[in-house]
């Protein structure tokens, strides 16, 4: 059976060679990297700009970089190429802050373009940085948030009606993977005059999120994961077009404004997405994403997306055949997939740590998940067979009752 | 004259040889850097510990780091180096976020600590972030904002009395180098129950700003000044310990959680300064800054602080001597003058342009100002007199009549 499985993966890696990209990136060896949702690997090239940035820009030619080397309109340039893999149309996107931040700013500006409009609605199961700051904003601009599943907000929001501020959602599921339908939620709260925020954490760089073709209003994301911008890459924030003048967010900082060095008393938004800037912006890490984007140079989102959904369906594929009592918590429907397979386990933590001692990287999420992303650009249909053969080995073998697989770390 | 002022700067750099450290900075060869107050310049041995955190961190150890190589507690290690330069015991500064987003979450949190008050005290001389960021968060928590000077502060707040919540006031002017008696301001402050928040962008580094021994409340400030974490590095934000518990801030990013990996729906802050995270840290910027840092090991903040004055009294005596014509902007008086000297001149932009021709970088502030700071660290009182020859040269040979010195590129 695993004679079938091997040849079955070469097969699909001859299928998928024109997408391996393997090459452009700077992977220990020995390892399956199924983590690149949590933090992308090092791209080849990013090392080097980097040593560029600190050595010249930054050592030698001090402060005149910022106009010669860029520095000043980096935010709306590496905004720019995150578009293009969110299908947004340039000037709609900067890279700039945390996915935090920016979610805040988003669900205040949201309330403001919808003054006497009271209710926020949010996913229970979000990644609980969005319930918390939705919570906070919602408080500060007087709101109510509602948290309703994904597959139930359509029908919420008709009955929600003109009370609705905005429909705040993750495209993806951090912990299941489930990739949920935002177009209806989309189309739902536009038909009551309401408003979209998307969080693309775990789609840019590997869907096809289409934020023009779908009408997005706003959208937040992050910079580290498959976008590859390393540890705590800049995030980014989208403000469609047709909102941005009506756009008044509450961090009012200098680089948002209009005239940022007549240094003038009172505030006044600059036009387009440029007032979505708050502070200085860290050059050090959105230089390294910017850098990190060059991965995605000649190759279209949908063809990162055919590859994911090759490599998440033969893992689906290589479990059944291996760990068919295994519960799988990802949807086996690929149009309701996102680039990851989790799985439930009692012992999950455990199962995550015997896994990376076998050289299979992935993590744990409370309670019982053991998460897999598949990164697509930087794995093959080899690495996920490998991957599930280690699993099977860990819960045949036990590994996971062993004791240095159960003390918990700091970050888990 | 010149080689009386010679022979000074010589005696001067003798007698100052100790705290002389321009050995553990990466300056190009023939320039005195006189905008440390805008971007440091690149410590020795901060590339080697950027190039480590692209190369081995992330590229090796991927996600082990954020257990093995102490990412996660960056912030709070980063903040503790900081607050011994600034006056504060371990556990009261968190580095974080930009200046702009520190100040939102110090005036926000100020209302809620200081609930039914109305009144928010600031400079109108303040970098216009601060007055921008402060209007913001004013009109989110409903509070009224004044503009009065921090030499008439005190006198205002007597009057304003228990309306009081916040006076919010920069230690050092960002254009004249006046630096002010901020402990009288907070006097006057908890003499009727309100709150200050102390900037300390341009005084982190340079001066002893004493925050625990002057009681402030609250602090924020940038670390890619005299801090020299390079372009754009993160921020940092000071609680004084005894207000931690009630430090409500507005953005509830899960990093600021109690418990956040254990992925809670509701947000309950963290104990201590690490409420004052938000999202997930900048760490290319925040380990450069951390390794930058170094610059300071053996070394006292009240050291840094007399080889500044040594250089700016220097400054201002050759000044004196060469171009007693030019108007100062700067005080004096030692007691007022922070680490840097303004002055004025109509064609001030033309001024800094012809300067950096010569290899005097400065930089030009609106509407008159030549601004020239003296990052002590690196700079020698030759280096002093050579600057104000030059400076006597650009005007003594009206360099900045040049059309080359007078175009205005993007970023001043």
């Amino acid at each position: 059976m695993s004679i079938a499985l091997t040849a079955r993966a070469g097969g699909l890696d001859r299928l998928h060679a024109a997408t391996d990209l393997r090459g452009r990136f700077r992977l220990p060896a020995g390892v399956v990297y199924l983590d690149g949702n949590s933090l992308g690997a090092l791209p080849a090239g990013v090392a080097e700009v980097v040593a560029d940035v600190v050595h010249r820009q930054w050592g030698n030619r001090l402060i005149a970089s910022w106009n010669e080397a860029g520095w000043w309109d980096a935010p709306t340039r590496v905004g720019d190429r995150i578009g293009r893999l969110v299908g947004a149309a340039p000037g709609q996107v900067v890279c700039t802050d945390s996915t935090s931040v920016n979610l805040y700013k988003a669900v205040v500006a949201a309330a403001r373009m919808r003054p006497g409009r009271r209710v926020v609605l949010t996913d229970p199961d979000s990644f609980p940085t969005d319930l918390y700051v939705t919570d906070a904003a919602a408080r500060d601009a007087g709101l109510v948030v509602e948290q309703v599943s994904p597959a139930a907000a359509a029908a919420r929001i008709a009955d929600i009606g003109d009370d609705l501020v905005l429909a705040s959602y993750s495209s993806v599921d951090y912990r299941t993977g489930e990739l949920w339908d935002l177009a209806a939620v989309t189309g739902a709260a536009h038909a009551v005059g309401g408003l979209v925020c998307w969080d693309l954490c775990h789609s840019a760089g590997v869907l096809d999120v289409g934020l023009d073709a779908h009408d997005a209003d706003l959208a937040v994301g992050c910079g580290y994961k498959y976008l590859n911008g390393g540890p705590g890459a800049p995030a980014f924030l989208y403000v469609a077009a047709r909102h941005q003048d009506d756009f008044d967010q509450p961090l009012a900082g200098w680089n948002g404004h209009a005239t940022p060095f007549a240094m003038a008393p009172a505030y006044v938004p600059a036009p387009g997405i440029t007032r979505g800037r708050v502070g200085t912006p860290p050059l050090l890490g959105m230089l390294a994403l910017e850098a990190a984007l060059a991965v995605y140079d000649g190759l279209e989102v949908t063809a990162v997306r055919e590859r994911s959904l090759s490599l998440t369906g033969f893992f689906l594929q290589c479990l059944g055949e291996l760990l068919p009592e295994l519960a799988v918590a990802t949807p086996r429907d690929a149009e309701r997939r996102g680039s990851q397979v989790s799985v439930r386990h009692p012992d999950a933590y455990a199962v995550v740590q015997a896994l990376i001692a076998r050289g299979v990287v992935g993590d744990f999420r409370e309670p019982d998940i053991v998460r897999l992303g598949f990164a697509p650009l930087y794995l093959s249909h080899g690495d996920v067979l490998r991957a599930a053969q280690h699993l099977q080995g860990v819960i045949g073998d036990r590994d996971f009752e062993r004791e240095e697989f159960r003390t918990r770390a700091t970050v888990t």
